[in-house]
């Protein structure tokens, strides 16, 4: 348990706060992309992307790297959030409606990746958190195609997760109420591979009995 | 089809963009929560929550309202991203590893929801959004439930969507390579509800058959 600093103390219904460093690090491991935010010529930007962490450091490429770097020199302050949906929590009024869920934020100053060896790692990390098992199993990264891809890193040292679970908290004097409540529970589950054209063999057992967490 | 305005082009693989407003719509409806970003005291901040369409507003509740309200005076700006993951997309080398997704980005100054009726129709929104069916099917919110509610909207003017679909984009000198490439679909699947304590009938229809998009 480490303690959380201004930035990353929850306010809203602190008691679903998590500052554990495992469970932050398993909902940052088990979701497959991130959501990053920045400030780009004044005004917030929120942008999807893939993520992968290594240790204590969250990785990201793509489309918000191209577009902070337009004007970045040195780092650029970003928060990076991750949400997985567990259930849709339904109470006996609107008001207590809500979402299982396990969320995580993040705050940092992003850094471009310029070193090699790090970089490789990185897209290895980016790789085999999305597939993993995946990359001894491709054609291996030109470095022609290392050079093209931006990456960015971030500490993970100022993170905090939120997690709700559980039934709903209705009032006390709703539960006589003849409302059906409860939990319905929600589940990302990956379907049977679709081969490109030319491939007529199966999928890798990383592919056919695919799942996160793995 | 609308034009972009310079914040909601899409500058990097363009070909991926769409201004198309029922697509937009399409996306915002399926997807059950956004990641709402704004700055706070200059850094920036990007917070899950669930958000409901009504027209061309888009409305939020919960925690980044309250974050936000607490430095709010007028509107402030905001960036909203949903994203709908669809399938990985495995190709035969990392560099050409994507997702198959859906997004929407919007950008605008978001406002308190002040007024009753306006404010009555968001919460009935958000509800009907995650849960179509149960606003009728629960116990009315009270005049003070909604009080202690805040919403605030954004116009969605300044909205753009992303999506990426169908497979790998391989190299022509990589199709001959022997390993497996394609799509592994990803589908959000409802389980079976799970009843509260004290409920001991069956869930109701809309919540036992749930899926997304309705």
């Amino acid at each position: 348990m480490e303690a959380p600093t201004p930035r990353t103390e929850v306010h809203r219904l602190p008691e679903r706060a998590v500052y554990d460093r495992d469970v932050i690090n398993a909902i940052l491991d088990e979701a497959l992309f991130c959501h990053v935010g920045f400030i780009d010529s004044g005004f917030p930007v929120v942008i999807p992307t893939i993520h992968a962490r290594v240790g204590t450091t969250l990785y990201f490429h793509g489309s918000p790297a191209s577009r902070m770097l337009r004007s970045m020199k040195q780092g650029i302050e970003v928060s990076v959030a991750v949400t997985i949906l567990d259930g849709l929590v339904v109470a006996r009024t609107p008001f207590e409606q809500s979402l299982n869920f396990r969320s995580v934020i993040a705050f940092g100053e992003a850094r471009l990746v310029d070193d090699p060896d790090e970089k490789m790692a990185a897209l290895k990390a980016v790789t085999e958190h999305v597939t993993p098992g995946r990359w001894e199993d491709s054609r291996p990264s030109t470095k022609k195609e290392v050079q093209a891809t931006l990456v960015l890193a971030v500490s993970l040292d100022e993170a905090s997760a939120k997690v709700r679970t559980g039934p709903p908290e209705d009032e006390e004097d709703d539960l006589g109420l003849a409302y059906w409540a409860g939990v319905v529970p929600l589940a990302f589950v990956a379907e049977e591979p679709i081969p490109d054209e030319g491939v007529d063999w199966p999928a890798p057992d990383y592919l056919a009995n695919y799942s996160r967490p793995g």
